[in-house]
Protein backbone atom coordinates (compact mmCIF):
# COMPACT_ATOMS: atom_id res chain seq x y z
CA UNK A 1 0.00 0.00 0.00
CA UNK A 2 2.67 2.50 -0.63
CA UNK A 3 2.53 5.28 -3.97
CA UNK A 4 -1.34 4.97 -4.46
CA UNK A 5 -2.18 7.75 -6.85
CA UNK A 6 -5.33 9.93 -6.94
CA UNK A 7 -6.58 6.65 -8.72
CA UNK A 8 -5.93 3.69 -6.60
CA UNK A 9 -6.13 5.39 -3.33
CA UNK A 10 -10.15 5.01 -3.12
CA UNK A 11 -9.66 0.42 -3.55
CA UNK A 12 -6.74 1.51 -1.00
CA UNK A 13 -8.78 2.84 1.56
CA UNK A 14 -11.94 0.89 1.05
CA UNK A 15 -9.57 -2.41 1.67
CA UNK A 16 -8.83 -0.89 5.20
CA UNK A 17 -12.02 -1.28 6.49
CA UNK A 18 -12.58 -5.58 5.53
CA UNK A 19 -12.28 -5.76 9.28
CA UNK A 20 -14.94 -3.53 10.34
CA UNK A 21 -17.18 -5.61 12.23
CA UNK A 22 -20.20 -3.03 11.87
CA UNK A 23 -21.77 -3.80 8.56
CA UNK A 24 -23.76 -0.64 8.64
CA UNK A 25 -20.92 1.68 9.07
CA UNK A 26 -18.90 -0.49 6.66
CA UNK A 27 -21.85 0.61 3.98
CA UNK A 28 -22.26 4.10 5.14
CA UNK A 29 -18.16 4.58 5.08
CA UNK A 30 -17.85 2.86 1.31
CA UNK A 31 -20.55 5.06 -0.31
CA UNK A 32 -19.05 8.13 1.67
CA UNK A 33 -15.57 7.86 0.69
CA UNK A 34 -16.32 6.66 -2.72
CA UNK A 35 -18.87 10.51 -3.21
CA UNK A 36 -16.16 11.94 -1.78
CA UNK A 37 -13.24 10.78 -3.27
CA UNK A 38 -15.28 10.94 -6.91
CA UNK A 39 -15.97 14.83 -6.02
CA UNK A 40 -12.70 15.82 -5.29
CA UNK A 41 -11.46 14.32 -8.84
CA UNK A 42 -14.50 15.68 -10.53
CA UNK A 43 -13.90 19.15 -9.44
CA UNK A 44 -9.82 18.75 -9.61
CA UNK A 45 -9.75 19.98 -6.23
CA UNK A 46 -7.34 22.38 -5.89
CA UNK A 47 -4.61 21.85 -2.55
CA UNK A 48 -5.35 25.99 -2.10
CA UNK A 49 -9.47 24.75 -2.34
CA UNK A 50 -8.43 21.66 -0.01
CA UNK A 51 -7.61 23.81 2.63
CA UNK A 52 -10.79 26.63 2.69
CA UNK A 53 -12.80 23.56 2.49
CA UNK A 54 -10.69 22.61 5.78
CA UNK A 55 -11.00 26.17 7.16
CA UNK A 56 -14.61 26.57 6.36
CA UNK A 57 -15.57 23.01 8.09
CA UNK A 58 -13.47 24.14 11.07
CA UNK A 59 -15.39 28.15 11.48
CA UNK A 60 -18.83 25.97 10.94
CA UNK A 61 -17.41 23.85 13.88
CA UNK A 62 -16.19 27.11 16.06
CA UNK A 63 -19.67 29.15 16.08
CA UNK A 64 -21.68 25.97 17.00
CA UNK A 65 -22.75 25.77 20.71
CA UNK A 66 -25.57 24.95 22.72
CA UNK A 67 -27.72 27.69 20.83
CA UNK A 68 -26.20 27.59 17.41
CA UNK A 69 -25.93 24.76 15.20
CA UNK A 70 -24.14 25.68 11.49
CA UNK A 71 -23.48 22.29 10.38
CA UNK A 72 -27.82 21.89 10.69
CA UNK A 73 -27.70 24.98 8.90
CA UNK A 74 -25.37 23.82 6.30
CA UNK A 75 -27.33 20.16 5.93
CA UNK A 76 -30.26 22.31 5.58
CA UNK A 77 -28.97 24.49 2.87
CA UNK A 78 -27.64 22.12 0.63
CA UNK A 79 -31.02 20.11 0.90
CA UNK A 80 -29.68 17.38 2.44
CA UNK A 81 -31.81 17.67 5.81
CA UNK A 82 -34.89 17.75 3.53
CA UNK A 83 -33.97 14.68 1.38
CA UNK A 84 -33.15 12.93 4.51
CA UNK A 85 -36.51 13.89 6.15
CA UNK A 86 -38.09 12.96 2.54
CA UNK A 87 -36.95 9.66 2.12
CA UNK A 88 -37.52 8.68 5.82
CA UNK A 89 -41.08 9.90 6.21
CA UNK A 90 -43.33 8.16 3.35
CA UNK A 91 -46.41 7.87 5.07
CA UNK A 92 -49.39 6.90 3.47
CA UNK A 93 -52.01 8.85 1.74
CA UNK A 94 -53.96 11.84 4.26
CA UNK A 95 -51.42 11.93 7.01
CA UNK A 96 -49.99 15.19 7.67
CA UNK A 97 -46.21 15.40 5.77
CA UNK A 98 -42.90 15.91 7.73
CA UNK A 99 -40.50 18.68 6.81
CA UNK A 100 -37.21 19.92 8.32
CA UNK A 101 -36.29 19.76 12.14
CA UNK A 102 -34.11 22.88 11.53
CA UNK A 103 -32.04 24.26 14.28
CA UNK A 104 -33.92 25.68 16.48
CA UNK A 105 -35.76 23.34 18.32
CA UNK A 106 -34.55 22.81 22.43
CA UNK A 107 -34.66 20.27 24.62
CA UNK A 108 -37.13 20.50 27.87
CA UNK A 109 -39.48 23.43 26.76
CA UNK A 110 -41.68 24.28 29.20
CA UNK A 111 -45.07 23.23 29.96
CA UNK A 112 -48.72 25.09 28.86
CA UNK A 113 -52.00 24.47 29.96
CA UNK A 114 -54.52 24.28 26.84
CA UNK A 115 -55.38 27.87 25.92
CA UNK A 116 -52.14 29.24 26.75
CA UNK A 117 -50.04 31.69 25.70
CA UNK A 118 -47.04 30.50 24.73
CA UNK A 119 -45.37 33.87 23.62
CA UNK A 120 -44.25 34.35 27.38
CA UNK A 121 -43.42 37.67 26.58
CA UNK A 122 -42.24 37.00 22.81
CA UNK A 123 -42.98 40.54 20.36
CA UNK A 124 -45.57 40.20 18.02
CA UNK A 125 -49.34 40.49 16.71
CA UNK A 126 -51.05 38.04 18.92
CA UNK A 127 -52.22 34.92 17.38
CA UNK A 128 -54.50 31.59 18.20
CA UNK A 129 -53.91 28.37 16.70
CA UNK A 130 -56.48 25.38 17.16
CA UNK A 131 -57.18 22.24 15.96
CA UNK A 132 -57.06 18.81 16.18
CA UNK A 133 -54.54 15.45 16.16
CA UNK A 134 -56.21 12.35 14.48
CA UNK A 135 -55.07 9.01 13.56
CA UNK A 136 -55.14 8.23 9.56
CA UNK A 137 -58.40 6.07 10.49
CA UNK A 138 -59.81 9.48 11.93
CA UNK A 139 -59.83 8.95 15.01
CA UNK A 140 -58.95 11.32 18.10
CA UNK A 141 -55.49 11.38 19.34
CA UNK A 142 -55.70 11.92 23.00
CA UNK A 143 -53.74 13.89 24.62
CA UNK A 144 -51.07 13.76 22.07
CA UNK A 145 -47.62 15.76 23.08
CA UNK A 146 -47.01 19.15 21.38
CA UNK A 147 -43.68 20.37 21.40
CA UNK A 148 -44.19 24.20 19.51
CA UNK A 149 -41.12 26.61 18.58
CA UNK A 150 -41.54 30.25 16.18
CA UNK A 151 -39.67 32.79 15.54
CA UNK A 152 -40.38 36.36 16.80
CA UNK A 153 -41.81 39.42 15.21
CA UNK A 154 -37.70 40.04 14.45
CA UNK A 155 -37.44 36.73 13.13
CA UNK A 156 -35.80 35.60 16.03
CA UNK A 157 -35.96 32.87 18.16
CA UNK A 158 -35.44 32.96 21.66
CA UNK A 159 -31.97 31.17 21.76
CA UNK A 160 -31.31 33.84 19.23
CA UNK A 161 -31.53 36.49 21.74
CA UNK A 162 -27.92 36.37 23.96
CA UNK A 163 -29.14 38.49 27.06
CA UNK A 164 -32.48 36.48 27.33
CA UNK A 165 -32.15 33.19 30.06
CA UNK A 166 -36.05 31.73 29.39
CA UNK A 167 -37.83 30.63 27.13
CA UNK A 168 -39.98 32.80 24.97
CA UNK A 169 -42.41 31.52 21.80
CA UNK A 170 -41.99 27.87 22.33
CA UNK A 171 -43.41 25.29 24.83
CA UNK A 172 -45.02 21.49 25.47
CA UNK A 173 -48.84 20.91 25.41
CA UNK A 174 -51.40 18.31 25.19
CA UNK A 175 -54.43 17.71 23.18
CA UNK A 176 -57.73 17.18 24.89
CA UNK A 177 -59.17 13.93 25.05
CA UNK A 178 -60.70 14.53 21.56
CA UNK A 179 -57.79 15.35 20.28
CA UNK A 180 -58.64 18.87 20.41
CA UNK A 181 -55.72 21.40 20.53
CA UNK A 182 -55.57 25.58 20.77
CA UNK A 183 -53.18 27.98 22.21
CA UNK A 184 -51.96 31.43 21.97
CA UNK A 185 -48.50 32.57 20.43
CA UNK A 186 -47.64 35.53 17.99
CA UNK A 187 -47.93 35.59 14.41
CA UNK A 188 -45.05 33.73 12.42
CA UNK A 189 -43.12 35.81 9.66
CA UNK A 190 -40.59 35.38 7.45
CA UNK A 191 -37.05 35.31 8.37
CA UNK A 192 -33.36 35.30 7.66
CA UNK A 193 -31.87 31.88 8.88
CA UNK A 194 -28.51 33.01 10.38
CA UNK A 195 -26.12 34.28 7.79
CA UNK A 196 -23.46 35.94 10.17
CA UNK A 197 -21.13 33.04 9.87
CA UNK A 198 -19.93 30.97 7.38
CA UNK A 199 -22.78 29.31 5.66
CA UNK A 200 -23.98 32.77 5.06
CA UNK A 201 -21.04 33.47 3.48
CA UNK A 202 -21.63 30.56 1.25
CA UNK A 203 -25.02 31.86 0.84
CA UNK A 204 -23.62 35.15 -0.79
CA UNK A 205 -20.98 33.27 -2.71
CA UNK A 206 -23.65 31.22 -4.10
CA UNK A 207 -25.89 34.18 -5.18
CA UNK A 208 -28.99 32.84 -2.40
CA UNK A 209 -31.06 34.61 -0.64
CA UNK A 210 -31.22 33.47 3.11
CA UNK A 211 -35.00 33.69 4.22
CA UNK A 212 -37.27 31.00 4.95
CA UNK A 213 -40.87 31.28 4.92
CA UNK A 214 -43.11 32.15 7.82
CA UNK A 215 -43.78 29.15 9.69
CA UNK A 216 -44.76 27.64 13.19
CA UNK A 217 -42.51 24.26 14.20
CA UNK A 218 -44.30 21.17 15.91
CA UNK A 219 -43.11 17.77 16.88
CA UNK A 220 -45.96 15.61 18.05
CA UNK A 221 -45.78 12.33 19.66
CA UNK A 222 -48.38 10.00 21.29
CA UNK A 223 -48.48 6.33 22.06
CA UNK A 224 -48.87 4.56 19.33
CA UNK A 225 -48.23 6.87 16.82
CA UNK A 226 -45.01 7.56 14.79
CA UNK A 227 -43.79 11.23 15.91
CA UNK A 228 -44.58 14.10 13.21
CA UNK A 229 -42.09 16.84 12.73
CA UNK A 230 -43.27 19.78 10.57
CA UNK A 231 -44.48 23.16 9.98
CA UNK A 232 -47.75 25.21 9.47
CA UNK A 233 -46.71 27.52 6.77
CA UNK A 234 -48.38 31.00 5.90
CA UNK A 235 -50.40 31.04 2.66
CA UNK A 236 -50.13 34.60 2.29
CA UNK A 237 -45.98 34.89 2.48
CA UNK A 238 -43.52 35.55 -0.49
CA UNK A 239 -40.95 33.11 0.23
CA UNK A 240 -42.77 29.81 -0.23
CA UNK A 241 -41.28 29.11 -3.85
CA UNK A 242 -38.15 29.83 -2.75
CA UNK A 243 -37.03 28.58 1.23
CA UNK A 244 -33.78 28.51 1.39
CA UNK A 245 -33.95 25.23 3.35
CA UNK A 246 -36.52 23.06 0.75
CA UNK A 247 -38.86 22.70 3.70
CA UNK A 248 -41.90 23.56 1.88
CA UNK A 249 -44.78 21.29 1.34
CA UNK A 250 -48.37 22.89 -0.25
CA UNK A 251 -50.49 20.05 2.61
CA UNK A 252 -48.29 22.18 5.37
CA UNK A 253 -49.39 25.50 4.11
CA UNK A 254 -52.71 27.18 6.28
CA UNK A 255 -54.64 30.76 6.05
CA UNK A 256 -53.60 32.83 9.11
CA UNK A 257 -57.07 35.11 8.98
CA UNK A 258 -56.78 38.71 10.66
CA UNK A 259 -59.61 39.03 12.66
CA UNK A 260 -61.56 42.45 13.74
CA UNK A 261 -59.24 43.29 16.51
CA UNK A 262 -56.34 43.12 14.69
CA UNK A 263 -54.84 39.77 16.29
CA UNK A 264 -54.82 36.38 13.48
CA UNK A 265 -56.08 33.23 13.95
CA UNK A 266 -54.57 30.11 12.22
CA UNK A 267 -56.21 26.37 12.56
CA UNK A 268 -54.87 23.09 11.07
CA UNK A 269 -55.15 19.95 11.80
CA UNK A 270 -53.03 17.30 12.46
CA UNK A 271 -53.20 13.52 11.26
CA UNK A 272 -51.18 10.90 12.46
CA UNK A 273 -49.74 7.35 11.00
CA UNK A 274 -49.55 4.40 13.35
CA UNK A 275 -46.57 3.11 14.48
CA UNK A 276 -45.83 -0.02 12.40
CA UNK A 277 -46.47 -2.87 15.19
CA UNK A 278 -43.84 -3.65 17.40
CA UNK A 279 -42.03 -0.83 16.96
CA UNK A 280 -42.38 3.01 17.98
CA UNK A 281 -40.57 5.75 16.93
CA UNK A 282 -36.53 6.72 18.31
CA UNK A 283 -35.74 4.82 21.21
CA UNK A 284 -37.86 2.17 20.96
CA UNK A 285 -36.25 0.59 17.93
CA UNK A 286 -32.74 1.08 19.94
CA UNK A 287 -32.77 -3.11 21.38
CA UNK B 1 -40.34 24.62 -5.85
CA UNK B 2 -42.67 22.97 -3.57
CA UNK B 3 -43.30 18.88 -2.31
CA UNK B 4 -39.59 18.23 -3.23
CA UNK B 5 -39.25 14.85 -2.56
CA UNK B 6 -35.92 12.72 -2.43
CA UNK B 7 -35.51 12.52 -5.93
CA UNK B 8 -36.63 16.13 -7.19
CA UNK B 9 -34.85 17.92 -4.29
CA UNK B 10 -30.92 17.54 -6.11
CA UNK B 11 -31.94 19.59 -9.33
CA UNK B 12 -34.09 22.07 -7.02
CA UNK B 13 -31.33 23.00 -5.62
CA UNK B 14 -28.88 23.04 -7.97
CA UNK B 15 -31.28 25.81 -9.45
CA UNK B 16 -30.86 27.88 -6.74
CA UNK B 17 -27.22 28.57 -7.93
CA UNK B 18 -27.87 29.41 -11.13
CA UNK B 19 -27.34 33.07 -10.20
CA UNK B 20 -23.62 32.33 -8.48
CA UNK B 21 -21.33 34.89 -9.80
CA UNK B 22 -18.11 32.29 -9.52
CA UNK B 23 -17.78 30.03 -12.06
CA UNK B 24 -15.77 27.54 -10.01
CA UNK B 25 -17.81 28.03 -6.99
CA UNK B 26 -20.50 26.94 -9.23
CA UNK B 27 -18.74 23.82 -10.20
CA UNK B 28 -17.54 22.76 -6.83
CA UNK B 29 -21.07 23.08 -5.26
CA UNK B 30 -22.91 21.20 -8.41
CA UNK B 31 -20.70 18.19 -7.80
CA UNK B 32 -20.81 18.27 -3.72
CA UNK B 33 -24.80 18.77 -3.97
CA UNK B 34 -24.90 15.93 -6.40
CA UNK B 35 -22.51 13.22 -4.76
CA UNK B 36 -23.75 14.55 -1.06
CA UNK B 37 -27.27 13.81 -1.91
CA UNK B 38 -25.91 10.61 -3.92
CA UNK B 39 -24.43 8.90 -0.95
CA UNK B 40 -27.97 9.84 1.36
CA UNK B 41 -29.95 7.80 -1.32
CA UNK B 42 -27.39 5.27 -1.77
CA UNK B 43 -27.36 4.48 2.02
CA UNK B 44 -30.90 5.12 2.42
CA UNK B 45 -29.82 7.62 5.81
CA UNK B 46 -31.41 7.38 7.89
CA UNK B 47 -33.08 10.64 10.27
CA UNK B 48 -31.15 9.09 13.71
CA UNK B 49 -27.86 8.66 11.01
CA UNK B 50 -28.09 11.90 10.13
CA UNK B 51 -28.27 13.42 13.25
CA UNK B 52 -25.09 11.55 14.37
CA UNK B 53 -23.29 12.86 11.49
CA UNK B 54 -24.36 16.10 12.52
CA UNK B 55 -22.93 15.59 16.08
CA UNK B 56 -19.50 13.93 14.78
CA UNK B 57 -18.99 17.17 12.62
CA UNK B 58 -19.76 19.25 15.40
CA UNK B 59 -17.34 17.30 18.10
CA UNK B 60 -14.49 17.58 15.71
CA UNK B 61 -15.13 21.50 15.70
CA UNK B 62 -15.07 22.03 18.51
CA UNK B 63 -11.76 19.36 19.77
CA UNK B 64 -10.11 21.84 16.74
CA UNK B 65 -8.12 24.37 18.11
CA UNK B 66 -4.93 25.95 17.23
CA UNK B 67 -2.52 22.87 18.28
CA UNK B 68 -5.20 20.65 17.02
CA UNK B 69 -7.32 20.28 13.70
CA UNK B 70 -9.80 17.19 13.68
CA UNK B 71 -10.95 17.92 10.04
CA UNK B 72 -7.56 17.46 9.00
CA UNK B 73 -7.75 14.39 10.61
CA UNK B 74 -10.63 13.27 9.15
CA UNK B 75 -9.37 14.22 5.56
CA UNK B 76 -6.06 12.23 6.05
CA UNK B 77 -7.40 9.15 7.49
CA UNK B 78 -10.92 8.95 4.33
CA UNK B 79 -7.84 9.69 2.22
CA UNK B 80 -9.16 12.33 0.80
CA UNK B 81 -6.00 14.49 1.83
CA UNK B 82 -3.46 12.57 -0.18
CA UNK B 83 -5.60 12.23 -3.08
CA UNK B 84 -5.18 16.08 -3.02
CA UNK B 85 -1.76 16.01 -3.07
CA UNK B 86 -1.49 13.22 -5.78
CA UNK B 87 -3.80 14.89 -8.36
CA UNK B 88 -1.38 18.69 -7.45
CA UNK B 89 1.63 17.02 -7.58
CA UNK B 90 2.49 15.65 -11.20
CA UNK B 91 6.14 16.24 -11.02
CA UNK B 92 8.55 15.17 -14.24
CA UNK B 93 10.64 12.09 -13.07
CA UNK B 94 13.65 12.32 -11.24
CA UNK B 95 11.44 15.07 -9.14
CA UNK B 96 11.48 13.89 -5.42
CA UNK B 97 7.92 13.03 -4.70
CA UNK B 98 4.87 15.34 -2.87
CA UNK B 99 3.03 13.52 0.53
CA UNK B 100 0.58 14.52 2.97
CA UNK B 101 1.06 18.13 4.97
CA UNK B 102 -0.84 16.55 8.11
CA UNK B 103 -1.93 18.55 10.81
CA UNK B 104 1.16 19.30 12.75
CA UNK B 105 3.10 22.22 11.24
CA UNK B 106 3.42 25.40 12.60
CA UNK B 107 3.70 29.01 11.01
CA UNK B 108 7.13 30.69 12.28
CA UNK B 109 9.37 27.57 13.42
CA UNK B 110 12.37 29.08 15.04
CA UNK B 111 15.26 29.35 12.50
CA UNK B 112 18.66 27.85 12.84
CA UNK B 113 21.73 27.68 11.41
CA UNK B 114 23.20 24.89 9.11
CA UNK B 115 24.33 21.73 11.57
CA UNK B 116 22.18 23.28 14.70
CA UNK B 117 20.19 20.48 17.16
CA UNK B 118 16.71 21.60 16.37
CA UNK B 119 15.16 19.16 18.98
CA UNK B 120 15.68 22.22 21.09
CA UNK B 121 15.40 19.67 24.01
CA UNK B 122 12.84 16.96 22.81
CA UNK B 123 13.35 13.61 23.94
CA UNK B 124 14.99 11.10 21.11
CA UNK B 125 18.16 9.35 20.45
CA UNK B 126 20.36 12.11 18.79
CA UNK B 127 20.24 12.07 14.51
CA UNK B 128 22.24 13.41 11.97
CA UNK B 129 20.33 14.79 8.80
CA UNK B 130 22.07 15.72 5.63
CA UNK B 131 21.95 15.78 1.90
CA UNK B 132 21.51 18.67 -0.90
CA UNK B 133 18.67 19.96 -2.63
CA UNK B 134 18.85 20.28 -6.09
CA UNK B 135 16.58 21.16 -9.72
CA UNK B 136 15.59 18.65 -12.01
CA UNK B 137 18.73 19.13 -14.31
CA UNK B 138 21.12 18.21 -11.48
CA UNK B 139 21.79 21.99 -10.79
CA UNK B 140 21.80 22.82 -6.58
CA UNK B 141 19.50 24.57 -5.32
CA UNK B 142 21.69 27.32 -3.26
CA UNK B 143 19.94 28.46 0.20
CA UNK B 144 16.92 26.42 -0.25
CA UNK B 145 14.24 27.20 2.86
CA UNK B 146 14.07 24.02 4.48
CA UNK B 147 11.12 24.06 7.16
CA UNK B 148 11.30 20.57 8.95
CA UNK B 149 8.71 18.97 11.84
CA UNK B 150 9.00 15.48 13.05
CA UNK B 151 7.58 13.69 16.45
CA UNK B 152 9.78 13.09 19.56
CA UNK B 153 10.36 9.41 21.02
CA UNK B 154 6.95 9.18 22.69
CA UNK B 155 5.67 9.82 19.22
CA UNK B 156 4.53 13.32 20.11
CA UNK B 157 4.76 16.56 18.17
CA UNK B 158 5.56 19.76 20.13
CA UNK B 159 2.47 21.13 20.22
CA UNK B 160 0.81 17.84 21.50
CA UNK B 161 2.76 18.77 24.74
CA UNK B 162 0.04 20.94 26.78
CA UNK B 163 2.55 22.17 28.94
CA UNK B 164 5.40 23.20 26.31
CA UNK B 165 5.47 27.12 25.42
CA UNK B 166 8.21 26.89 23.17
CA UNK B 167 8.91 24.92 19.75
CA UNK B 168 10.89 21.27 20.11
CA UNK B 169 12.03 19.54 17.25
CA UNK B 170 10.83 22.09 14.40
CA UNK B 171 12.58 24.65 12.65
CA UNK B 172 13.66 26.61 9.48
CA UNK B 173 16.66 26.10 8.19
CA UNK B 174 18.77 27.25 5.17
CA UNK B 175 21.14 25.10 2.42
CA UNK B 176 24.37 26.27 1.67
CA UNK B 177 26.08 27.66 -2.11
CA UNK B 178 25.59 24.62 -3.24
CA UNK B 179 22.42 23.16 -2.05
CA UNK B 180 24.16 21.00 0.93
CA UNK B 181 21.87 20.88 3.73
CA UNK B 182 22.89 19.14 7.66
CA UNK B 183 21.33 19.73 10.96
CA UNK B 184 21.12 17.40 14.18
CA UNK B 185 17.82 16.37 15.74
CA UNK B 186 16.44 13.06 17.06
CA UNK B 187 15.46 9.55 15.89
CA UNK B 188 11.98 9.21 14.12
CA UNK B 189 9.57 6.95 15.38
CA UNK B 190 6.27 5.65 14.39
CA UNK B 191 3.41 7.02 16.32
CA UNK B 192 -0.39 6.99 16.63
CA UNK B 193 -2.50 10.03 14.81
CA UNK B 194 -4.68 11.30 17.87
CA UNK B 195 -7.63 8.97 18.58
CA UNK B 196 -8.68 10.73 21.63
CA UNK B 197 -11.32 12.08 20.14
CA UNK B 198 -14.15 11.88 17.27
CA UNK B 199 -11.88 10.74 14.52
CA UNK B 200 -9.63 7.69 16.61
CA UNK B 201 -13.61 6.60 17.44
CA UNK B 202 -14.39 6.20 13.58
CA UNK B 203 -11.01 4.47 13.17
CA UNK B 204 -12.14 2.10 16.69
CA UNK B 205 -15.31 1.31 14.78
CA UNK B 206 -14.22 0.81 11.73
CA UNK B 207 -11.50 -1.82 12.74
CA UNK B 208 -8.66 0.47 12.10
CA UNK B 209 -5.33 1.36 13.47
CA UNK B 210 -4.38 4.60 13.78
CA UNK B 211 -0.73 4.38 13.31
CA UNK B 212 1.70 5.92 11.08
CA UNK B 213 5.36 4.85 10.19
CA UNK B 214 8.12 6.62 11.74
CA UNK B 215 8.84 9.63 9.13
CA UNK B 216 10.74 13.38 9.13
CA UNK B 217 8.01 16.36 7.50
CA UNK B 218 9.79 18.73 4.76
CA UNK B 219 8.53 21.73 3.37
CA UNK B 220 11.10 23.33 0.78
CA UNK B 221 10.94 26.79 -0.60
CA UNK B 222 13.15 28.19 -2.81
CA UNK B 223 12.56 31.20 -5.84
CA UNK B 224 11.93 29.70 -9.05
CA UNK B 225 10.86 26.42 -7.83
CA UNK B 226 7.78 24.69 -7.02
CA UNK B 227 7.42 24.43 -3.40
CA UNK B 228 8.08 20.84 -2.06
CA UNK B 229 5.76 19.19 1.05
CA UNK B 230 7.22 16.03 1.98
CA UNK B 231 8.38 13.03 4.22
CA UNK B 232 11.27 11.49 4.51
CA UNK B 233 10.17 7.61 6.06
CA UNK B 234 12.64 5.12 7.83
CA UNK B 235 12.77 1.85 5.86
CA UNK B 236 12.98 -0.43 8.76
CA UNK B 237 9.62 0.45 9.62
CA UNK B 238 6.55 -1.91 10.59
CA UNK B 239 3.56 0.38 9.19
CA UNK B 240 5.03 1.26 5.74
CA UNK B 241 2.39 -0.60 4.49
CA UNK B 242 -0.62 0.29 6.66
CA UNK B 243 -0.17 3.78 7.33
CA UNK B 244 -3.33 5.71 8.91
CA UNK B 245 -3.29 8.30 6.26
CA UNK B 246 -1.90 6.82 2.82
CA UNK B 247 0.94 9.31 2.85
CA UNK B 248 3.83 6.38 1.57
CA UNK B 249 6.12 6.64 -1.30
CA UNK B 250 8.68 3.96 -2.09
CA UNK B 251 11.07 6.76 -2.87
CA UNK B 252 10.53 8.50 0.35
CA UNK B 253 12.20 5.86 2.14
CA UNK B 254 15.55 6.42 3.35
CA UNK B 255 17.82 4.15 5.29
CA UNK B 256 18.47 5.61 9.02
CA UNK B 257 22.07 3.83 9.67
CA UNK B 258 22.75 3.54 13.69
CA UNK B 259 26.45 4.81 13.72
CA UNK B 260 29.18 3.13 16.36
CA UNK B 261 27.91 5.69 18.74
CA UNK B 262 24.04 4.77 18.70
CA UNK B 263 23.20 7.81 17.22
CA UNK B 264 21.57 7.83 14.00
CA UNK B 265 22.73 9.46 10.76
CA UNK B 266 20.03 9.77 7.58
CA UNK B 267 20.87 10.86 4.57
CA UNK B 268 18.39 12.23 1.60
CA UNK B 269 18.60 14.22 -1.72
CA UNK B 270 15.93 16.21 -2.38
CA UNK B 271 15.09 16.89 -6.06
CA UNK B 272 12.37 20.30 -6.71
CA UNK B 273 10.59 20.77 -9.79
CA UNK B 274 11.08 24.07 -12.10
CA UNK B 275 8.39 26.71 -11.34
CA UNK B 276 6.02 27.05 -14.18
CA UNK B 277 7.46 30.28 -16.46
CA UNK B 278 5.61 33.30 -15.04
CA UNK B 279 4.03 31.37 -11.71
CA UNK B 280 5.24 30.61 -8.62
CA UNK B 281 3.59 28.06 -6.77
CA UNK B 282 1.09 29.53 -4.18
CA UNK B 283 0.49 33.29 -4.28
CA UNK B 284 1.79 33.96 -7.40
CA UNK B 285 -1.40 32.69 -9.16
CA UNK B 286 -3.61 34.68 -7.10
CA UNK B 287 -4.18 37.44 -9.83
Amino acid sequence: MRNLNQDTITDAVLARHAGCADPRLKRILTSLVRHLHDFAREVELTEEEWGRGIEFLTRCGHITDDKRQEFILLSDVLGLSMLTVAQNNDKPAGCTEATVFGPFHVQGAPHYEPGADISNGARGIPCLVRGTVRGVNGEPVPHAQMDVWQSDEDGLYDVQHAELDHAQARGILHADEQGRYHFRSILAVPYAIPHDGPVGELLEAAGRHPWRPAHLHFMIEAPGYETLITHVFRSDDPYLDSDAVFGVRQSLIADWVEQPDGTYLVEYDFVLNPAAAGSQAGAGNEH
